[in-house]
C-alpha cells in the first residue's frame, strides 16, 4: 500500500464524543492523539511525562493550581510533568494530544472521564 | 510570568530562510521545531527514530527509495527509524517537525543543508 498522509480534520470527522482521545499515529513509544473536549475535565497530572496540546478548533483553558493559560486554534503549550492542570472549554475544541504510549487521561485522579486507552481511528 | 501558549504563526514569521529548523517548544526528551523549506533536500535516514512531520502550510513531498507520499497543509506524517526519505517543495512548505533532542536534520548524509541544533526563537 502507498504511503498516506494522515489529514486531521477528516480523522477529527470520525469521533462524535468527548473526552475520549483518539491514537492516530505513533513516533517511537509516543502516540498522537485527536481528542474533542467540551466543559470542564478533572484536576489530574502525569507525575512522569510532559504532555502536549496542540490546538487545532476552538479555544482550549488549562488551569493549573494558581494560573491558567489560553490556547487557542493554532497554538500549542506543553504541560510539564507534575504540574497539576485541569483543562476546559466553553464550547466544543478538537485538539492534538502528544504524550508517551500507555498514559491515562485523568493522571491518577481517576474517574467517570476516565479514557479507556488505544483506541486508534 | 504568567503561563503563556505558542503561537505557530507567529512564531513563522521569525523565519526568513528554509531548511534551517528553529525549537520553540520541549517536551521531555522531545523538541518541537518550526521550520519552512522549497526546493529538494538531500536523501537520509535516522537510525534510531522516527520523525513527525506536521504541515502547516503548503504541500510537503517525501520521496522514499520505492515510493512517495505527499503531506498537505492539515495533514501529518510520521517517517520510520531508518527509512531512507527525502523531503521536496515545488512551492515553500511551513511545517512542524517533532523528533528526538540532538537528531541532525540530514541525519548521517550531511552536506551544506546541515543545521545547526538547538536554535530557539
Amino acid at each position: 500500500m502507498p504511503a498516506q498522509a494522515l489529514n486531521l480534520q477528516q480523522k477529527l470527522r470520525l469521533i462524535n464524543d468527548v473526552w475520549s482521545p483518539r491514537v492516530i499515529a505513533e513516533m517511537n513509544d509516543y502516540q498522537f492523539k485527536l481528542v474533542k473536549v467540551d466543559g470542564e475535565f478533572v484536576w489530574h497530572d502525569h507525575p512522569d511525562t510532559d504532555e502536549t496540546f496542540i490546538v487545532l478548533e476552538g479555544s482550549l483553558r488549562i488551569d493549573f493550581r494558581d494560573s491558567h493559560v489560553m490556547v487557542n486554534a493554532g497554538e500549542m503549550y506543553v504541560v510539564a510533568a507534575g504540574v497539576e492542570h485541569r483543562p476546559s472549554a466553553a464550547a466544543e475544541v478538537s485538539l492534538l494530544l502528544i504524550e508517551p504510549r500507555g498514559v491515562v487521561n485523568t493522571g491518577a485522579s481517576g474517574g467517570e472521564l476516565t479514557a479507556e486507552g488505544d483506541q486508534w481511528i
